[in-house]
């Protein structure tokens, strides 16, 4: 909480993106038992217990909720399964009949009870000197997914939508605006000390349309989570946002932002730390590799953001094959 | 050439990437009448042809050379096939011992002498108007491929080689940077007047890594080939670069510098037109949709860039299904 608030400290806190998942023996017994992938995510009882996990194994400074950025749409009246191995196949929203068919944002309170449910079980569960991250995705990001039905290089069809019908675009990216706030509120209200949203396509916005798409929703749920609760650091993650990363970090309203890999590390130090607290960036692939590689990287990305604020995560979400000794080691390297 | 030299002009100069390809009916022909898409790469006559058709029917400021970034590895001794709507099959090199038994730099002097006898035949066909780009793949680009063995999403084994044998990558990237060298002035030489350096999966490296891997072998390249031929300017396109384009642009010594789709003009503008010519950035899908946000971008890019140096091309390159009347009016767009 204190280097979210902008305070440079001796040994950064460290947390790390799909910490709770597939990798951890432990994820994948829970995960037998669920039923769906879904199941897990709306089981209170379960989903605590994955958040809970690599905090329990590995002792990092926060834990962040359970639960998948496509519950938003979910909640919005899209059906929604997992295929294993493929991903989100979603009912896609195509044109203004499609998005007439959606309900309203409000519908987020009462549809993702059991994720709120989640929030309280694992804020009462957690260390109090543990804070607890909630999320959703941005809305652009989940906009792909809506779009497309699914996960989609490039994220053409979104593209496509946003070109070829932007009334309803626009007035699918304010639905979302408007259900991510209100998603967001209510788990800060269960307990979240933290919010981040997550914009994992941002790079796939043309160059000219990233602030309307990526910096100016952000700021809009950013400036209302924050009227609701002035005491919520929010962490705004536009990934592959390259150069634009400096007017994200400007313009959002975010108390921190959280770096991809390609984000370099020096350029971050002297364009964005100066200004908000930074998280980020190793590559999520040296926890698969491990070695002198990740414990020279580990070090050098701790040294590179020593002189500001900043959060040591990776760059992009752990892998399933990532090696939680690796993830040791590289807690060795950070905290000595 | 102008533009490519600093000079500002009232209307850019315009080509497109990937100008010759499937999107065009006159290429499906040549094409058909190949045996392989190789064959057509090595048959001076027919990629003479392609090369010049998009020229032909849309009088486009500049030429490329057809001709694919694979073909320096297969000098090199890699083996190569392209499986159809499939993409690109390679030996690979993951161990000092398959690096020992690549070709020497020199290779690519006879085995590419197919490449030199297209441009030259090129370069004798078109109007002595409009220049011949040459063009090679960077050496990072091309090594993954030749340490995968075909195209990977987020490039994971050539990152995994630089992991974990950092000495036969190095060697690798250094063979590369030789042969791409030697390639391009054999190119030049051969009659192309710029040559353009495609490091397609830039935005792959580790931040942390841009500036060894994608810099600096963009930085030894120009400046062998411009110390041999001062004349001519060498375009770089870190695709993906992000944040580090402004340092590519300080540091690689080239004389322009191509806009990957996701590069906000407006930006690019401001950081990088200043110091050299920016080439890019339109939105590849706008050729395929047409309309009015063809038109919009088509007009708000001239303008954006106006100020400055400026060739005006796509962020990546056209689609199959891009249609060559959008293509025209697009022209009318940039030419009024």
């Amino acid at each position: 909480m204190r280097a979210l608030r902008g305070e440079a400290l001796a040994v950064p806190p460290v947390w790390l993106m799909r910490q709770a998942g597939r990798y951890l023996p432990e994820y994948r017994a829970v995960r037998a038992r669920a039923g769906s992938f879904l199941d897990l995510c709306y089981t209170p009882e379960l989903a605590t217990e994955v958040t809970l996990q690599p905090v329990r194994r590995f002792g990092l400074d926060a834990a962040i909720l359970f639960a998948d950025i496509l519950l938003v749409p979910h909640a919005l009246g899209a059906d929604l399964g997992f295929v294993e191995g493929e991903g989100p196949r979603l009912s896609t929203v195509t044109s203004a009949a499609d998005f007439a068919r959606l309900k309203p944002a409000e519908a987020v309170l009462g549809a993702l009870r059991p994720v709120y449910d989640t929030v309280r079980m694992v804020r009462a569960a957690l260390p109090a000197a543990v804070p607890l991250i909630g999320f959703a995705g941005a809305p652009w990001t989940v906009a792909t997914y809506m779009i497309a039905g699914r996960g989609t290089p490039g994220q053409q069809p979104a593209r496509e939508l946003l070109y070829r019908d932007p009334a309803t675009f626009d007035a699918l990216i304010e639905r979302l605006e408007a259900a991510t706030t209100a998603y967001l509120i209510g788990q800060i209200e269960a307990g979240a000390e933290v919010v981040k949203l997550f914009d994992s396509w941002a790079g796939a916005l043309p160059g000219p349309l990233f602030a309307r798409y990526a910096i100016e929703p952000a700021r809009r749920i950013a400036a209302a989570v924050r009227a609701a609760h002035p005491e919520v650091p929010v962490i705004g993650f536009p990934r592959g946002g390259g150069a634009s990363y400096a007017r994200f970090a400007e313009g959002a309203g975010v108390q921190a932002v959280a770096l991809d890999t390609g984000v370099d590390p020096a350029w971050a130090a002297a364009a964005l730390q100066p200004r908000l607290c930074v998280q980020g960036n190793l590559d999520p692939l040296l926890l698969v590799l491990g070695g002198d590689a990740l414990l020279d990287a580990t070090r050098r990305l701790v040294e590179a953001f020593a002189g500001g604020p900043h959060v040591f995560n990776l760059g992009h979400g752990l892998t399933p094959d990532a090696r939680p000794e690796h993830v040791e080691a590289m807690l060795r390297a950070i905290r000595g």
